[in-house]
Formats: C-alpha cells, sequence, structure tokens
C-alpha cells in the first residue's frame, strides 16, 4: 500500500536491533484517517471471503483490529496476553515468545468469542518470525474454527515469518512487507 | 446512552469485588456497530469543541479511542504502562493506581505527541475511583496542552471518581453510569 510505505519512509525511525519505530503514526499516536484506509484495504482483499471475525493481540493490534473490523462490518476479538482477575472462565491459550522483549508469554481468548462456525482474519501490526501469528492460528484451530487468512500493517520481510506461514498455506496479506532497513536505509518487497 | 445500558443489563456481569465484566462486547469481544455508535454520539456531546486529539490509555482504552477519533475526524493518541523498548527519547508520565489488579504503574506518552495547542479529549473505557483519568490529565498539562473534558463509556457512579472530577471542574461525560450493582443488579443514573 504506497501511502503506508511512503508514511514509512517518511516518518519511521530504525534503531539498533532490526526494530522500526512507527509510533508517531501506527502505534502510541495514530493517524486515524490512514488507519481506516489501510482497513478498507484490508476488506478489499479479503471481500468475498466469509469472514465473520477479526483476531488479534492486544494491545498494538487493537487499533488495527478494530478499523479493519468496522471495514468488513464484523467484530473484532483480541487475545490478552496474561490471565487477569477480568478474565474467568474458560479459555483458550497459546504460547508466544516476543524477540523485542526476549520474554515468553501466554495469549489467552475466552471459549466462547470464537465459535466453531466462524471464518477468522486474523490481524497485528507487526510481523517478523510469526511466533503470534502462529498462537493466533492455534487459537482458532482449538475453537474448531476456520482461519481465513491473516492481515498485517508492515512485515519484516527479511525475517521470513511471513514466507514460512505462506508455505505453510496459510494466505498473509501484509499492507507493507519491508525487505531490507540495512544502516537504515528502508526497502520494500514489490 | 440507552442501546448501552440495554446491552449492559443483557450481557454484563457482576462478579465479586464490584467488578463488571463487560467482555463480551466492549473489552476482549467488541461489537464494532455499537462501539461507533458510541464514538459518534461521544464526536455530538463534544461537537465544536475544537477537539484536536484524543488520549487514552492501554490496552482496553484502544479501541474506543480509535472510534471517538474517527467520528470527530482527529488522531489518537494511547499511554503506554511501561517503559518499553519502543519507546524511545522523551517522555511525559505519571504513576496511577489500579484497584482492580492493586498495583501502581506508570502510563507514559513521547512528548512530542501531545503538542501545547492540542485540546485534548480523554477516553477511557471504565471510571471508578477516576486515578488514570486524573494521570492522564496531569500528563495533558506537563504538555502545556488543554483538557477539553472526558469521555468514558461505563462510569461506576458509585464510586464517586467522576463526580470528584466534575466538582474539580472537569467536564466528564459518561454515556451509562452505573449508580449501584449491589446483589447483581443493575441500577443506572438517570
Amino acid at each position: 500500500m504506497k501511502a503506508l510505505e511512503e508514511r514509512i519512509v517518511k516518518e519511521g525511525k530504525v534503531l539498533p536491533g532490526n526494530v522500526l519505530k512507527v509510533g508517531s503514526f501506527l502505534n502510541q499516536q495514530i493517524d486515524v484517517a490512514l488507519l481506516f484506509d489501510m482497513g478498507a484495504e484490508v476488506a478489499r482483499l479479503y471481500a468475498n471471503c466469509g469472514v465473520s471475525k477479526v483476531l488479534t493481540v492486544e494491545a498494538s493490534g487493537i487499533a488495527f483490529a478494530v478499523a479493519v473490523a468496522h471495514a468488513m462490518g464484523v467484530d473484532a476479538v483480541f487475545a490478552k496476553k496474561n490471565k487477569s482477575s477480568n478474565v474467568s472462565g474458560d479459555v483458550l491459550s497459546a504460547k508466544v515468545h516476543s524477540y523485542t522483549h526476549g520474554t515468553d508469554f501466554d495469549i489467552i481468548v475466552p471459549k466462547d468469542y470464537i465459535k466453531p462456525e466462524d471464518k477468522v482474519l486474523i490481524v497485528d501490526d507487526f510481523l517478523a518470525n510469526g511466533c503470534a501469528l502462529e498462537g493466533l492460528a492455534s487459537i482458532v484451530s482449538a475453537a474448531g474454527a476456520t482461519t481465513v487468512g491473516a492481515a498485517i500493517e508492515i512485515e519484516k520481510g527479511f525475517q521470513h515469518g511471513g514466507d514460512a506461514l505462506r508455505e505453510k498455506g496459510m494466505r498473509v496479506e501484509s499492507l507493507a512487507i519491508i525487505e531490507s532497513m540495512e544502516n537504515g536505509v528502508l526497502r520494500f518487497r514489490n
């Protein structure tokens, strides 16, 4: 998506450890007009796929999930990262490794939020090694539901998590795929 | 807001410790149509107030902030709860006490996301004692900006945080105010 790539080039900051900071327009501060254009683009890509629910993981996936769900006219669900006092009853869970924070964490969704008949679109802000996506897909499987595919704001193509998932047969649509960011220079996949 | 009150009565669950669980339509699972109706109602309440930015705190405030910001045609900002490796540079912060989790935490916003000329609408999912709202308002003050008011999905009126803030002169608009929830019976303020 051209408008997103241009914005990443203009405002994204490359930090040590291949961290791309887009907090000024896609994370802690959100350009809501751009976000809803991105949601509409995902709705176009997954039109006629029967998507009945959008699934993401807190916290940075929530804004994108809301914009996508709004464009598709369906509800959104987000997995929580820890069992809090506000989650009760039977839950579906998966373990995810965070390379950013160097830790493992559980992602949790109450069982009755994903029904066996649901066709789920998984969305997230970043895709690097694909751990979060795999965890979310395993939750969909455990619910007996179907993963239609995934929609990602920004994929780090050089970390190959997206390609590995595509080889396994998952449809993964990323609005921007960064092929390399060496020496702070961003190059996108065509 | 009638539709919200009706939904709370229909699906909300009262747990021990005056916890109201609305996870099936306003938190982990989001009824996106209702959420955007709520965003439109907030935009109506704060029309012609010159709001230039919507501010909330992660994670459960993000969805509402996005819906409100979309309805008002402005950008959204969310405070993070801990200094993570993705936040760099100068930040504004405030300490907040969580009665739900029984802990203190810092909320953090990069300095350049709130400008002195900003007129900020603070939004959140719940208002009980008002600690999160006060923390967010102190961040707006520290940025030299103006808090126009607050918009809340559900206020627990019996915990009086909202009334205390109104007495101090803050405009606080809550889409539903629960006056009591004794024995699991919900009563709303008129």
